[in-house]
């Protein structure tokens, strides 16, 4: 009798991250096969009366505490929404370096998703409010809690990185037939 | 007799950062009262075949290591030209995002000067070109070597710090007037 794939798989935790300089959301959620529960969630929040260096810090040393503490396996971040205002542009930017940075350091690989997919995959169009991903992070882990928006869509990337990340046994498959 | 204010002061050992996604340059200076002196420059490349996360991780393990062996006390960084492309205003935001953060980590203060200062102090004009700020470089500081317009462009930051800097007795004259 052949094993399904998956039979063997360990829990998998995904730290998801939501970039920002004043604020950075993060959130951890554990898949097993098909099955997706929250862990913990947060916000990391710089000092804006602090020089920009140290308000940097801040972000660095908090998600730092975060890695260490939830022990993700994987991380995904969102895809900056690149706007007109290049000031805002180069703050947040600034903010997602670090926010990159850091799982890496710790040996993580970082996936990186557009905010349209985020939306679709978790509310079902690309659309959606920020009402709307609260509510839904809801339906999909009913024990989740979020003390901000930016945790909420730290979840929310989690979430997409749970349903598009490609497996170890799907990327030995597309090794195989790539042969 | 009184003594000059800088009398005592010891040797200040200035960390000039021009940051850039792809390479970052870096340049040391030694200020010694009105003598300032090259110790050392370079440049920490990234290479563009890994992905972002890791491309950030090498700069910050390049820039961690320039820190190490350099044991600067104040660091400087370009303030980032903000233009009209936004893609790169961001990958220079995250570049930037560690050159500001990594010497705070090493608990360093890092301040911020426009390209047009730095240009204006060390050329004389705020429009000068690249060649002229290489050249202006090697006037002030003969022994000076860089590999790179983005090395030569670090040492200009750190000389345009070491000009003006507040300095610790400054500070305490500023302290004193403000009481």
């Amino acid at each position: 009798m052949a094993l399904p794939i998956c039979s063997m798989a360990l829990p998998i935790r995904i730290l998801g991250i939501d970039p920002g300089l004043r604020r950075t959301g993060w959130g951890v959620i554990v898949v097993e096969g098909n099955r997706m529960t929250f862990a913990a969630s947060g916000t990391v929040v710089s000092d804006n009366r602090l020089p920009l260096s140290d308000r940097l810090r801040q972000l660095h040393d908090g998600l730092q505490e975060v890695v260490g503490q939830q022990a993700p396996h994987e991380a995904a971040v969102e895809l900056t929404f690149v706007n007109k205002d290049a000031g805002a542009t180069l703050k947040l930017g600034q903010a997602r370096g670090i926010a990159l940075l850091v799982p890496a350091l710790n040996g993580l690989d970082v996936a990186e998703y557009a905010p349209n997919l985020v939306k679709k995959t978790v509310v079902g169009t690309g659309h959606a409010e920020k009402d709307q991903i609260r509510m839904m992070v809801k339906v999909l882990m009913p024990k989740a809690t979020f003390n901000s928006d930016d945790a909420a869509d730290a979840l929310a990337i989690a979430i997409c990185h749970a349903q598009h990340r490609v497996t170890p046994a799907a990327a030995r498959i597309a090794e195989k037939l790539a042969r």
